[in-house]
């Protein structure tokens, strides 16, 4: 029997499928990275069927490759291998709250608001809220990519919220991994392996997910800085101080104007944080004086958003509104992270980087983090300008590299930034590879990603 | 040549033993557990020494146990397998405060209370605070065992606050592992591999850790309750509800009964939490009242300590003052973990085997973390009496695994707690192995520990 004809007795008709429309659709992700068919879309709907589909997978090696929301930005789950999506889009129950454990079991097709809004009525939330996608991003897609977001400062990334996982390995067997406890140390963190590994160690079929309890209060300033360094300094004194901040967003002046000429939201043109403070009504209210204080120090003045905007309705818009002004342009875009001291050096290379070959270029991110997306808009109609634009992003990744930063912060290595990985990792390249084949012995999981 | 005279040529004499004073020095750590002689100790100064020791050791397939301050409760640091102990005794510098980052680089030998002393110039410090051991563990030791501590609630374990190391595997290779960023999503994470991992992977000759900024107040409270599962409901209520607690550590009434015998702190012979806030003078203040209400909702009454006895002062001697009402006795002792919902019913569980038994038994730990130190004290001189204290320990655990808990939440498996390595882990344990001969392919590192 073929593959197909096996996966086709364990699956019923409407939850695998080889009809164009599915196979487009489960082609590419939110890159600008080509697209690539596979050969069969499967849905799953538990552990079980997952398992089998492995098994079947593994006899035949074919490739399979793991799909959430299909929104990633490094194109983490388009099919470079052909062979079998699947798609754990339906696969989203809330299976068991256990608040008394400030934890939650869920399948991975959940998707991030959604289980957010399911777990309101227990006081309890799951942090790392990924500001542009917290939408349609799911469980299973953060766990593989290490999400982070807007409130990883405080409650850190995907990672740090990961107790235990359901993973069905490359060969078809299921592990039950890490541990409900909040904290152990029994044996090796494999969990913590399973997490940022892009669908390339196993598919995950069940995660606990530590909780954290709502805020009371909350508190939000927008702050319009001088320069970029004096608001890198800002944050890193912020930290040293022990200020306690939910968020902490830099926007440069570029990303405003921008941002100003789409919304119309009463924005200066000048280096902008945006910051969250979580606590007790008192408690939100001090850290952000303590906040505006400091940042005081650095010459910042507090800005009023118009009325009624959030800081977060308007940083949802940064990269649209950046396209917005270049109609018909393709991004490149970084998600590069380095040491906090280091993001005033980075803004100013991106600068460099961009006037040197005249090109549109926008810094923005989760600076708290040591994260910033540098986006690069140039019409891909003229090969040299998208030429010039690549060069750019390459030349600024070799520098953060050079600076003991990190070419992905959020977003995994995927296709977008596998070339990367020799030069960020060095020796510890050559344990992944080892270790991968440990996990998935026939290399077919999600083949072609996070290295060359 | 020998291996040991190959290392002579490598090492000067005076860092380099087998006399009998140095030998017996290096066979054993605080655990009861038999001692085990090496056949020499090395004390290294650098990673470029630490790697050619490693490349000898291999080559003679001689086995390397990594020591720091021998602090351990497992017989994780005894060399099983004779061979070399390489001592990072002497590998004791902070070589860079990188205070804009909130990050230090250490030598794994440093002292955790004195890495701190020398951060708090810098308004910094590194959280984990193991409670009995602080003024001797080392940073590599902690490390190799996620230490945890009276802090970890509000901080998080060693794990959290492990950057980056610089780690020698097994055949000698000097990797650089994990990243300067606070977050980062590129590669799989082989750090967090290393932490916990007891010396069975690599040997780290350098951590990059990230700091904390020093609070600039603190609130401690001591709580008695009516029983031990309105304590434990009090603490899920209190994280729950968001309470920003820095510690939450439980003593039942036979460990306060011991230590107010021992030191006359004046407590109650109940079920007592230990509680600190961090934060602004408010922050720390208001977090106090918020832990006080709930806990008054669960029964509790605040008491006040002997005058000027801090909590964890008391807390320091529990052991101490355990073993002072039982002079001759031996200690069996659990490290288990387990959701914190299940705290009351481990504590019931261990009362009905140790007074089925007739046994003496205390439980304390961190609570807030679901960590239960259960003691077990009875003379060795009666082989009968100290059957039934480990008989006793072994039904504890299985019925802690039962739960969903681990036997071990800050210790490691090390000897004492191998055996339950299989029963924990299930089929990952066969990933683990072969985790462990991807790091160390000789497999020379630290052998016969975590698993049989």
């Amino acid at each position: 029997m073929s593959w197909l004809e096996e996966l086709a007795a364990e699956l019923p008709a409407e939850r695998l499928s080889n009809r164009a429309a599915d196979l487009d659709a489960a082609s590419h992700d939110e890159s600008s990275l080509a697209a690539v068919r596979p050969a069969a879309v499967a849905w799953p709907l538990s552990t079980e069927e997952v398992s089998r589909i492995v098994d079947v997978a593994a006899r035949h090696r074919l490739p399979l490759t793991a799909r959430g929301a299909g929104s990633s930005l490094e194109g983490n789950p388009i099919p470079l291998g052909g062979g079998l999506v699947v798609d754990f889009s339906r696969m989203t129950r809330v299976i068991e709250v256990r608040a008394a454990d400030l934890a939650v079991r869920v399948e991975p097709g959940v998707v991030y608001e959604t289980l957010n809004r399911s777990l309101r009525p227990h006081g309890l939330f799951f942090p790392p809220s990924p500001g542009g996608s917290a939408d349609v991003a799911t469980v299973g897609g953060m766990l593989a990519n290490d999400a982070s977001g807007i409130y990883s400062v405080k409650y850190g990334g995907t990672r740090d919220s990961v107790l235990a996982a359901t993973v069905v390995v490359g060969d078809g067997r299921t592990l039950r991994l890490g541990s409900d406890c909040r904290k152990t140390s029994s044996g090796y963190h494999l969990i913590g392996l399973i997490v940022g590994s892009e669908g390339t160690l196993g598919l995950v079929t069940e995660v606990t997910l530590r909780l954290r309890g709502i805020p009371a209060a909350r508190r939000q300033i927008a702050l319009v800085f001088e320069t970029e360094r004096r608001a890198a300094d800002a944050i890193a004194a912020m930290m040293a101080y022990g200020v306690d901040l939910a968020a902490v967003e830099f926007l440069d002046r570029r990303t405003i104007a921008a941002l100003d000429r789409f919304g119309g939201y009463g924005l200066e043109e000048r280096p902008t944080l945006f910051l969250e403070t979580h606590g007790s009504e008192s408690g939100a209210e001090e850290a952000a004086r303590a906040a505006l204080e400091i940042c005081a120090d650095h010459g910042a003045r507090e800005v009023r958003l118009a009325s009624g905007q959030s800081p977060w309705a308007v940083r949802h818009h940064a990269t649209r509104s950046i396209q917005a002004r270049h109609p018909g342009a393709a991004v490149a875009r970084t998600d590069l992270a380095v040491p906090i001291s280091r993001l005033p050096d980075v803004v100013e290379e991106s600068y460099r980087r961009g006037d040197e070959a005249g090109l549109s270029l926008y810094v923005f991110g989760h600076a708290g983090l040591g994260i910033l997306h540098v986006l690069i808009l140039e019409s891909p109609a003229s090969a040299e300008r998208w030429r010039a634009a690549l060069a750019a992003k390459d030349a600024i990744l070799r520098f953060v590299l050079g600076v003991g930063g990190s070419v992905s912060g959020e977003h995994g290595l995927g296709l977008g930034n596998r070339r990367y990985a020799a030069l960020e990792h060095g020796g510890a390249l050559a344990l992944m590879k080892q270790i991968k084949s440990v996990f998935d012995p026939h290399g077919i999981l999600n083949p072609g990603k996070i290295w060359e």
